[in-house]
């Protein structure tokens, strides 16, 4: 039984009172961008009952209010660039709460290294706007130049500089937070360290909009590197490739970016973008590396250590590359893996960057069991492996069963090698059924009584990462 | 009304079936050591009703189930060092459970860089077994060689070196937890990231025993930097010293220490030592600098860079410093204040690193017009101030009102500069007051939301942080 009610003609009313007529969507075309997010999987797809843009903070709070005095549910929702159906509407119905509206960066300090920005922001633009300063925002999803701020931080998005930099969790200094019950708080500060009283933004970041609908955000900005290299080293064998997200680490090296493509995917890449690719015919395996120097010398002295670390390691030939060049090959995986097969499924394991080589082994046995083609590309440096599954050699209609079967084994081998499901993607709807299976039945209990402390009514984004009893 | 329930000797029973009859203390002269900790404050000495000593995590998961069954609070303690009285029974009563058995190394990594220790293993030894590998434990709190991790992870402790590493949490991979109604679970894992439900690591740390009883953790290390250098830079004021907090950042430089002293805690300090401190006639001011490089050359370059930034800021002299001679200085401050005046109060504020001189100014300013004196020392590079309130001039009667008044207004300050009360003591007892009062009701109030979905019955620690309803 839904214990939810319909959106009624009295409370779009009352929303067009709170944001304005014309921002209050119901019409069908309208409302058709929101059903879906850039995830593989029809059965995800739902309509809203509304759309609601809000301008700031405020009207955002009388939205909650209103949502949790009628028990409409409300999906909080960004761009639209997830792949977990995180922000879509689900059986529950309801209505879909953009932030596209409130997209102003606030102010940049550039003397504090800090700025303000609403939820609403594009990653890239609110990377430019630092990068005229001088300054870097360390936070780099891989969809940036279409993914907002506030999403990045729904899902602790992760991407090619986390291995420095960390994931967006890290790069948030504090957040304002309307409740699921709709009042306005501030969590975090700015501050290097705190121990006064529970850092609740810790869990709100990442919660996938369970927990409250960020309003505000306090980033931490870095003086912009000077000196960059980009390498490609390239590897006769995965094995020897992987070997280096362990080496690196341990010389005490630290990369920006760490990214990793086997043989099959250069061979993909190659094709798609009709140029050939360095040792392509030689089965070579690419290992990407971004390295920031704090000057030039102490960049060359960097660029030695690593091509010495690389060499040590088995790498056939360690190229000073042309960043535009290999950093095309390395972003247009996805779009080429797509062009050549259709994808049946986009995964998002992450484990401990020492166990990549093993996980990797073990995904191969069971692709040759379950007779499952897939691919992938690697940030390696933190241990995340994205990976296609093929539909390839079963139609669509059996598309969901074999996958189904792969991810069982998957999720349970990932899991035994202390990995997680996701390591920056989320769990939405698609993952939520895994989160149960593999998450200590005790751990995910406490989960959903923090979920009922902030969300009482479980109006807000009901149903994604659990469903509550 | 008291609504818990007092130790039966049948609960007495119980404990010594669980622990052995040895581990469970009744003993006057075995609970003195539990009756408080090192923090000011003769008002939260309390007698534990009995002190338990649980091995390991299955014995403190059954001391939690007959507490929670028995409405019994518990307490959890790691080495008692704690200054806010979190570790200490309270007018509640009920038991200390001391970790000070689990204090075993569990194993080291010296390949995937990390360790798994128990929550009784003193700082300074997990340090010392790290080193003896070449690998560094960076959590570094100043009481390193008395505390425990366990406590450490409780209060999310930071210390001298948090400038670079960051503070305890983030030297935390994962936590094994005793939740507050004796389950055993984990939370977190060996991973760079994750974006796979709540990660209620996140608050536990530093939740100060108050939502679970941290039995394991696995710890995150670094390769043990080479070269380090330690600079003493000797400014003429207050202003040019602190000016330099925001210079270094903006330049890049990534400093491991950057320590504070005033030109009145020089002359403190070289009294207690009878010795003569450089610049101390002429009112020197101290920034204690630490700085690790990757080679010879590298750390070199750093150190020109670092003298040419506090050059510009103002400083007088800048030496490379023998690392025993300066640290001791700055280490022996709390010693040598203690012994020149007793210590009425001692103070954690933390603010963003570019306010302490604005914090400073209008402390002192609060200090004239309240004929209050203090002196204290910073851990300035991340914006923590330690200030000991001296009794001076005031009874040790009169010490209770006048401190009061003082922290009233030195909060509201700290506050309306965007700090908070402890950088990295935590809250305990003593700052319980000021946190219900300086904190947003509604971001409270979800705290104590969340304390009720860990504990319903309220038996973990109980008082501590804020008074439930």
């Amino acid at each position: 039984m839904n214990k939810y009610h319909q959106v009624t003609p009295a409370v779009l009313t009352a929303l067009q009172a709170i944001v304005g007529e014309k921002y209050v969507y119901t019409d069908r075309d309208k409302c058709i961008p929101y059903e879906c997010d850039e995830g593989v999987g029809k059965e995800y797809i739902h309509m809203p009952e509304a759309v609601v843009l809000p301008a700031d903070a405020a009207q955002t709070a009388a939205i909650m209010r209103l949502a949790n005095r009628e028990r409409i549910p409300v999906v909080p929702r960004g761009a639209g660039t997830g792949l977990e159906f995180g922000a879509v509407v689900n059986e529950f119905g309801g209505i879909i709460l953009s932030t596209e509206r409130m997209n102003r960066i606030v102010e940049i300090d550039a003397e504090r290294l800090y700025m303000v920005v609403e939820p609403g922001v594009v990653t890239a633009v609110l990377q430019e706007e630092a990068e005229k300063q001088g300054l870097l925002y360390a936070g780099d999803p891989c969809s940036g130049d279409s993914c907002c701020i506030g999403g990045n931080a729904a899902t602790n998005a992760g991407g090619n500089r986390a291995v420095r930099y960390g994931t967006t969790r890290d790069q948030i200094y504090s957040i304002e937070v309307v409740t699921p019950t709709g009042e306005i708080t501030t969590f975090g500060s700015r501050l290097k360290k705190v121990s006064t009283g529970y850092p609740l933004e810790k869990i709100i970041i990442g919660s996938e909009g369970t927990l409250g609908i960020i309003t505000k955000l306090t980033l931490r900005l870095v003086p912009l590197p000077q000196h960059t290299a980009h390498i490609l080293a390239v590897f006769p064998s995965v094995d020897t490739a992987l070997s280096l997200v362990t080496a690196l680490p341990k010389e005490g090296i630290e990369v920006t970016c760490l990214e990793f493509m086997d043989h099959e995917v250069i061979r993909v890449v190659g094709q798609y973008l009709d140029e050939k690719q360095p040792y392509a015919d030689q089965n070579g395996n690419y290992m990407i590396i971004q390295l920031d120097g704090k000057s030039e010398a102490d960049l060359d002295d960097g660029c030695i250590a690593v091509d010495e670390v690389c060499r040590q390691c088995g790498a056939m030939e360690v190229f000073a590359a042309d960043a535009a060049k290999v950093w095309k090959v390395r972003k247009v995986f996805t779009e080429a893996s797509a062009a050549e097969c259709p994808v049946a499924a986009m995964e998002d394991f992450v484990v401990p960057p020492d166990q990549l080589k093993e996980l990797l082994d073990q995904l191969q046995a069971v692709g040759r069991t379950q007779h499952i083609s897939f691919r992938g590309v690697s940030h390696a440096g933190d241990g995340n492996l994205h990976l296609d599954v093929l539909r390839r050699g079963f139609t669509e209609e059996e598309s969901q069963e074999k996958v189904e079967a792969f991810e069982d084994t998957a999720y349970r081998i990932v899991y035994s090698l202390g990995g997680r499901i996701s390591g920056e993607h989320g769990i939405g709807q698609k993952r939520k059924k895994w989160l149960a299976r593999y998450t200590d039945p005790v751990a995910l209990q406490l989960m959903k009584a923090v979920k009922k402390a902030f969300d009482p009514n479980g109006i807000l984004n009901p149903g994604k990462l659990f469903d509550m009893e």
